[in-house]
């Protein structure tokens, strides 16, 4: 699984990071999904490989402009690129009344069918064509959601010592063992299931939306790999604001995801106040430190075009990469 | 006077160039105007040393998404940003009914107000902070209009030979008879009028938006020194797609520049077809060749977060800049 951060900024966009907008994908899959659409989203597609022919479904985490205002362009832009496909909008029921009236007003209709699905209607697992989807509500100043992505399937995997210890040598019959195909091999058939190991755990990431609960999400990380979660503040921050613009510190998510024991914390979602150059005050580094202070785990503080994805032990790495927009 | 570019494709974004959007400002003032308001417009703005706080009006040309989503964004982030200020929205009327849509279906609250006025019902000779506006109705597939900025008045100059010649030396009371104001000066009364070259004359640059008809503005480019219009296309590709789109090509806008002998022609609003790259085909240089084969003009082709401004012979000049984003 593979995660690409178009906007890792709160409320409004600053010169290095955009407001809200991730992709998902299968690690060198071509389809993906985009959760969040700030404005802004559909140019840092075009400094990736993403492909808007490609976008499987949008899901919206709540209805806030810095997490949706990109999506009336995002899709007129889709169908100039010749998109023909039909799209799953999933998101707060008025997500479709707000694409509808801006696609309207604008005189722009789209070349492809759009599929809303109001997530308060959602059941959980609804399957995607890649993942199946679990839905948690959260707590902020609008109904607001988090979507958990589990995998399909684990692909099974060929126990390659058994195979060369009875001498059946690399080709196209190792392929048909892992299809599940039992196969003839000299005079006599094999069985693919005594040449596959077990299958591994299917893997789990939940992408937040705003929340001042992260509690909220202990069932659903119990067997999560990986949680994406805002922090939007440092908790000195936090505690001078009070709580109205209900959202989380970097210690309360921290010391959440250090209590469910998750291997992989990214957060995101920074107030412009927090700079990037680490001499500033306060910077960046404040919210680093602070979730440091408290979750021993696998720790990121995501920024903008930055690809991660979970290597086979389920640890997630930062991908180095020279595409960097701004 | 001076124009500064935020975004200059056509329909989409590309890598190298967002969405329309323009700033018009006086030289070295602070206040401004912008005209037109696609998506990432504010963010472009950041790349820039105009502040939001500073924002005078905002002028919408026409009801397309690529010209004004977003203006909901930027409205947001003026408010976040801690704007009191009142803001005047000119533009098509839906563009009150888009805005205030989108703001309400996102709980979003200014700390402003907004003034809209519907361009359709806007007098001629409106007057705006800094300028004196004119509308042009455009011919395009929705109603869309060109917006003139007339400076207001052209600041009186000194004439310094004279006041050279006369004995009086620089100091404080060159700046009283500038302002007009008769002064004492060694017994003697100096009549301001008597130490004033001639005003010059008040400068005007239309600002079009998409239009298959340079020639509605015939009248209003008579005594224009610049004019900024689209070129989306080069003529062979013009012809090869029909009017549907009801676009301009270089060639139309640039042989009508000629015919009304205009000064300055700045095309911009370029299909995404046209590479930056001069090496593909075909490439931005197309539309640049065919508009300088039919006009001797001063001709520009913008390009994101490039400045402009009139110099002192109403020669419009692009200012050198190490602060480009992209």
């Amino acid at each position: 699984m593979e995660i690409i951060f178009f906007g890792t900024s709160s409320g409004i966009p600053t010169k290095s990071r955009n407001v809200s907008g991730l992709a998902v994908k299968r690690k060198n899959a071509k389809s993906w999904y985009l959760v969040d659409c700030g404005e802004g989203t559909q140019q840092q597609i075009l400094h990736t490989r993403l492909s808007l022919l490609k976008l499987q479904a949008i899901l919206i985490t709540h209805m806030h402009g810095d997490h949706c205002y990109g999506l009336p362009g995002l899709l007129a832009s889709a169908a100039m690129a010749g998109r023909s496909r039909a799209l799953t909008v999933i998101g707060p029921a008025a997500i479709k009344d707000f694409v509808t009236y801006s696609l309207n007003i604008t005189n722009s209709r789209l070349s492809y069918e759009i599929t809303f699905i109001a997530v308060e209607n959602l059941k959980n697992d609804f399957e995607l064509a890649d993942f199946k989807l679990e839905v948690v509500p959260l707590s902020h100043r609008v109904p607001c959601f988090a979507y958990a992505f589990l995998e399909k399937y684990s692909p099974s995997q060929l126990d390659v010592d058994k195979l060369k210890a009875a001498g059946i040598k690399p080709g196209p019959i190792w392929g048909h063992l892992q299809k599940g195909l039992d196969t003839l091999y000299e005079g006599q058939i094999l069985k693919a299931h005594d040449y596959q190991l077990a299958p591994k755990k299917r893997r789990k990431i939940i992408i937040a939306g705003d929340n001042d609960k992260p509690e909220l999400l202990a069932d659903c990380a119990k067997s999560a790999e990986a949680l994406i979660h805002e922090a939007t503040y440092s908790s000195d921050v936090a505690a001078k604001l009070g709580g109205a613009y209900q959202h989380s510190h970097a210690k309360s998510v921290a010391q959440f995801a250090a209590r469910v024991g998750l291997q992989n914390l990214v957060l995101t979602h920074f107030s412009p106040r927090y700079s990037d150059k680490t001499s500033a005050t306060p910077s960046i580094k404040t919210i680093e430190l602070e979730a440091k202070s408290v979750y021993q785990g696998n720790l990121f503080l995501a920024r903008d075009l930055e690809v991660y994805y979970l290597d086979g032990d389920s640890a997630l790495i930062k991908q180095v990469s020279s595409k960097r927009r701004r």
